[in-house]
């Protein structure tokens, strides 16, 4: 894909993370190695900034997230002591209005991402560590990872929307019995109850990750993923199929008439890698708003 | 089940599939083995179409959904090219509205289905191929099976409501996954992610798909059936129990006063095989649109 | 936890179980012996009204329900006969109104309790027996133990609202699969689907529940277990992730700067187990309505 150049030129800068995109791959790592990637209000904020910036490049065709050193993420930051939630005093706009979850800022806008997000969990994934994962599409894990949704512990309760994402990930059972107990568990664990995919020598996560994330950038027409995400995170909280079925009706429609499809078809004709020519950054159709949200009430 | 005759003289006719009802299990099997049973324009009209006479004939218990020949599916047939999925230029009234997808209205169908449908997945089941067992309560395959999700590749995207059907059946990230990269992969990935229940050696697959038909065809009251198809197809996407609350509870109603209920428990106190003698044709209770849908819109 | 004294000169008195509550643990058996443990109406009310001295009792931390004998729960009471399921005969109030499923009324309790729920299922698990199961958070069960949604046999329906719980606790495929049959399974089928977390001596059972409930009982916030409960059974069926993260944004909010968020925070820092101060009974956060659920129509 000669025409997936290094756009390091228009990378933004951030302090808590690093980013690159290398071959149409973009990676996002968690990057505060001396506090084991806690979270804080800016690392939220610059994750919120690196999602769109890598929805605004059409040379980013999949993400993959992964912590610096031997942490993914450990959690909130806890420097500020027992204020830490108390979200009140530590912000007077909070005092006459709902402040929202930083959590779920970042896991709202992932959901909303039109590009594939992989996480590649390298070690420690604790509190928003483990529920920042869960809108990201596929879960792979170092067999030296480890998980815990510790909220109960700290007197506080499951945040980033994980109450919405947890249960679909791993069923109602087994999401309530992890936030129940807070405690932390390994990596076969999260391997059996289906909260990542697969386990890898940590030598060998990045390149697992790569290798999924290659194959869907050489694959797949970028407009048709972008449908494709947006389409099965929504309808997988539909009451009725007839949603998707109006939806995947005009998404057909759009595309079916599209350069994309006429490639399609002849590449497989032709028995050839397909050249995508549509853009997302300009020709996702407009008969929803993929970019999207409820409002915050 | 001596009253279970077979009903040949009110077979419908089709082209692109083979209709037969024997002891109260009806076979559909998709016939175009000179094309791998690829899906058209026709298929769509006549599996509705016996999907409406399995529903008619009170002799059909269960159905079975296969293919002809070494494929179950091998998804649209694309011998229009470029303009297979260019529904503007096919149809001319689809320039003003929005075109229904033919997938979708096969899947809607069958979601409304009132016989246990269960799939014997015989061979390469590619896009349409794949996504129109979704709908089908009990997937079995072959060995030689094999699955895609193949829309991205195309410049397409999932159709058949697929974006509500596949994260329900094996999560959202597999579902994600598979669509992304569009690859053809095995009978064993589709028993590992629960796409389907059991592998069968292909001689066996047919017969192992009627004998789970035969005990629900002899041991099951057929309304009961049709109710609890329709109460967990539905209910699977509400948001509060308290709705299956209110369908069950008149359900409960209903039925606990039937001939069917007298039958169940006699049968059961004296250990014998029920007779049931309600029908599904005219005794479905009254209180909710069993047959219905949304409207397109 | 030398405050967890035992509390029986409140509890409530009962004919069809036995509640006792231990050291923060409360158990519920089902208390019907010479009938294999038969649900009837008056189980349904004295169901109802255990749990509401659970959420009513501050001491109780956890509630394990399980069965005398050899059975967990045969299913319905049958010695009506044929008239056991006609509601408008057995009672004169359901002619002109609909009767509410008592198997409904018991899970729906269930569905909202305050704390966590443990079925220890030491046998037979029937009808009733199986579906008033799906509500309780974390299914265990005795290598004995066997299950049966027999209710198409019976010529009813599924109740207790299991059309809702039953595919989100093992897939629609599964579910539609067992209702159908309505035959009678072991306990490693019901763990190979995912009904059960885990199997366990008969001998093993109930300490293996008890070991359970003490870790939640011992290290984590009763009202964060409260909110994560309801968080997660309601979000569970909510179409949009920003229902969750209005409600997380919330109890993040109100709990943040709770007396237990300082105590857990500090303990974490003191590495010693921490004493929550904050009460299920008058402290739950008044942002929703907890303890309410949809009117019955």
């Amino acid at each position: 894909m000669k025409d997936m150049t290094v756009t390091h030129n228009t990378l933004p800068l951030f302090e808590t993370l690093r980013f690159a995109v290398d071959d149409g791959i973009a990676t996002i790592t968690l990057y505060r190695p001396e506090k084991m990637n806690a979270f804080n209000p800016q690392m939220a904020d610059e994750l919120i900034a690196a999602f769109d910036a890598v929805d605004a490049d059409d040379n980013v065709r999949a993400v993959i997230v992964t912590g610096d050193g031997r942490a993914f993420c450990a959690g909130a930051d806890l420097s500020s002591g027992g204020a830490t939630f108390d979200y009140e005093t530590r912000y007077s706009t909070a005092r006459d209005t709902v402040k929202r979850d930083n959590g779920g800022r970042v896991t709202l806008r992932i959901f909303r991402c039109l590009k594939p997000v992989i996480a590649a969990v390298n070690g420690a994934a604790v509190g928003i560590g483990a529920t920042m994962q869960l809108p990201m599409d596929i879960r792979m894990a170092s067999t030296d990872a480890r998980f815990g949704f510790v909220f109960t512990r700290r007197g506080i309760t499951p945040e980033a929307a994980s109450s919405w994402f947890l249960p679909r990930a791993v069923g109602i059972s087994t999401a309530l019995e992890w936030c129940y107990s807070g405690r932390v568990f390994g990596a076969q664990e999260a391997l059996d109850r289906g909260l990542v995919r697969s386990l890898h020598a940590p030598e060998d996560l990045l390149p697992a990750a790569y290798a999924i994330a290659r194959e869907i950038a050489d694959s797949a027409a970028p407009v048709s993923i972008a449908l494709t995400r947006q389409m099965i995170w929504r309808m997988a909280g539909a009451p009725h199929p007839m949603e998707a079925h109006q939806l995947d009706s005009r998404a057909i429609q759009s595309r079916g008439k599209s350069a994309d499809a006429k490639e399609g078809i002849a590449s497989f004709f032709d028995k050839r890698p397909a050249r995508f020519p549509n853009r997302v950054s300009d020709e996702m159709p407009d008969f929803f708003d993929w970019r999207g949200e409820p409002d915050f009430e």
